[in-house]
C-alpha cells in the first residue's frame, strides 16, 4: 500500500473528559467517513492543559495504558476500521507518571506506545512536574499502514529524535502537540514563534524524506480566570510531504478535521534525488552525545 | 560586540578567473562601504561550477591554501577592515583536494579553514570526483566578531553538522551554497526544492538559537553549450535570524550585495525562552552514529 490517507483532529479541549472524548470520537468519524487510514488527536486531549499549574490533585487525570482512553478509542478504531494515535496522562505505577501516545491499529489492537523523551518546562508549561522523560529511545511502532515514527511536541525541535525514528525504518512521523502563544505577546513575536514550529517540523520532513504530521490544539486556556500563565494554543495543525511541502493545514482557531493523501513510495524517489542518507560521515558525529563541547583549556 | 553586521555576495560566475575575483571583491567593497564585519561569497566562486563533468583537466583549478586566491583576499580583509569567508579548490597535495572554506579576519589573516566535510554526487554535481570529504570534523573557528560554524553546501541537509558547530560553541552559521535547478524541472518542483533548502537551512537557526548565513551562486551554468546536465543556480541568498525569521534575502537571479544586522546576544534570549539545550537526551541518541538501525532478525 503506498498511498494512504492520513487526518487530523484539531480541536479546543474543556475540563469535561466526556465532552473531549467525544469531540475526539466526531472527528476520528469525520476523517474516516473520507477515507483516512490515520487520524491524529492532539495532545493530551482529554483535558485541558493542566501543566499550566502544579497541583498534585491533577495526578487524578492520570490514567493506565490500556485504561479508560485506550480501551474507548480501540472500539472506535475498530468500529471505523481506522489508526488511531492519541496521548494519554500515563499512571505507570504509583507516583510514576509519563505522557505517553498510543497507537492503535484498525483492528482495535494496540500496536505500541511511545513515552515522551524530551520534557519541557517554562512558565505555563510545568511538564517536569509531571512527567518523568521517556526511558525507551525513539523507537517506532509498526502498524497495518506502516512503521510510525510517534514523537510528541517538545521532541519536535530536536533533529535527533526525527533522525533516530527515521534510521529504525519510520515511514512517517507524527507530532502530537499542544504549543500556544502567551496573549500577551507581541505579533511580531508571535509570527516568529508559529513559523519557528511550523519550520523545524518541515525540515524533519526534508533531513529524512519522510511526511509529518503534526496535530495541535486551539482555544484559550488559563487557570481559573487568572491570565497568569494563560495559553493561546494556536492551531496550525499540518501535513507535510517528503520535501517538506505542505499537503493540508488547519487554521489557528478552527475546530476541525483536516486530511491529506500521502504517497510513502515518494520516500525512495526523494531518497535516490538527493541521497542524504548515502554520504552521513557518522564517524564524526560523536559531539552529538555531548551535553556541551568544551574548549579543551 | 553583541551587534555585528553581515553580508553576502550573490554573483554569476564565469571561466575567468579574474573577472570572478573583480566580481567578489566589487561586492566585498560594497558590504564594507555599508559597514558590514563580515562578508560570504558563494561556494567555488572563483569559477564556473566545474564538478558538472568528470574531466581530470579541471584539477588544474586547485590551488594550495594559502594560494592566489587567499593572498588576495587578505589583502582586501585587510584593506576593507572585514572578515571574509569565501571556498576555494584547494590542492593539498599532488593528487589530493578538497573543497574548503578560507576564513580571514579583519586584519588579514588566515583565522582558519573548514574542509568540506559531506561531499555529494549526482548528475551534474560530481563532487566525489574532485574532493576527498574533509577529516577534520566540525569545528569552529575563532575570529575577532565571534566563533564562525562554517559548513559548505551540501552540510546544510545535514542537521548532525549544525548541531556540533552549536555544541562547540558557534555563535554564527555560514553556508557558502552553489544549489540550483535542472533547467526542464517542473515549476512546481522547483518551487518545492528551493523551498526545501531554505527551510532545512533555517530550521539549524532554530534547532541551536543561531543566525544563520547562506550564499548562493545565480545564473545558467551548462557544459559547451550543451544542456545535458545543466544547472540554473536560483540565487536566493539569504540570512536568517535565531528564531529563522528572515533578515535579509536575495531575489533568484540578481547579482547583488545584501546585508543585515544580528545582534548576537539573541541567542542567549532565545535558548532561555525555548531552552532545548537543557533537555537533549544524549544518552538516547547512540543511533545518530549508525548508519542505519536495521531489525534485530
Amino acid at each position: 500500500m503506498s498511498k494512504i490517507k492520513v487526518a487530523i483532529v484539531q480541536h479546543t479541549c474543556s475540563n469535561d473528559y466526556e465532552e473531549n472524548m467525544k469531540t475526539g470520537i466526531n472527528g476520528i468519524e469525520k476523517a474516516a467517513a473520507q477515507g483516512a487510514d490515520l487520524v491524529l488527536l492532539p495532545e493530551l486531549s482529554m483535558s485541558t492543559y493542566f501543566c499550566i499549574t502544579e497541583d498534585p490533585d491533577n495526578y487524578d487525570l492520570a490514567e493506565p495504558i490500556p485504561g479508560k482512553t485506550t480501551e474507548q478509542l480501540q472500539a472506535v478504531a475498530k468500529q471505523n476500521n481506522i489508526i488511531i494515535v492519541a496521548t494519554v496522562f500515563e499512571k505507570r505505577a504509583k507516583g510514576l507518571y509519563h505522557n505517553t501516545a498510543i497507537v492503535i491499529d484498525k483492528d482495535g489492537s494496540l500496536a505500541g506506545i511511545y513515552r515522551k523523551m524530551h520534557i519541557p518546562d517554562d512558565p505555563g508549561f510545568y511538564e517536569k512536574y509531571y512527567f518523568t522523560p521517556g526511558e525507551q529511545g525513539f523507537i517506532p511502532i509498526d502498524t497495518s499502514i506502516g512503521r510510525l515514527g510517534v514523537l510528541i511536541c517538545w521532541d519536535q525541535w530536536y533533529p535527533e529524535a526525527a533522525r533516530i525514528m527515521a534510521l529504525s525504518g519510520a515511514e512517517l512521523l507524527l507530532f502530537p502537540s499542544a504549543i500556544g502563544w502567551e496573549p500577551a505577546e507581541t505579533e511580531q513575536e508571535k509570527i516568529r514563534q508559529r513559523n519557528a514550529w511550523i519550520t523545524i517540523q518541515k525540515s524533519h520532513a526534508i533531513a529524512n524524506n519522510l511526511p509529518v504530521i503534526v496535530s495541535n490544539r486551539i482555544g484559550l486556556e488559563d487557570l481559573d480566570g487568572c491570565d497568569d500563565n494563560a495559553t493561546q494554543f494556536w492551531g496550525s495543525s499540518f501535513i507535510a510531504g517528503q520535501q517538506g511541502e505542505t499537503l493540508a493545514k488547519a487554521a489557528p482557531e478552527d475546530d476541525c478535521v483536516i486530511i491529506a493523501e500521502i504517497d510513502l513510495d515518494k520516500t525512495e524517489q526523494t531518497r535516490r534525488i538527493w541521497p542524504y542518507f548515502r554520504d552521513r560521515r557518522i564517524e564524526h558525529y560523536q559531539g552529538i552525545l555531548q551535553r556541551h563541547i568544551d574548549d579543551k583549556k
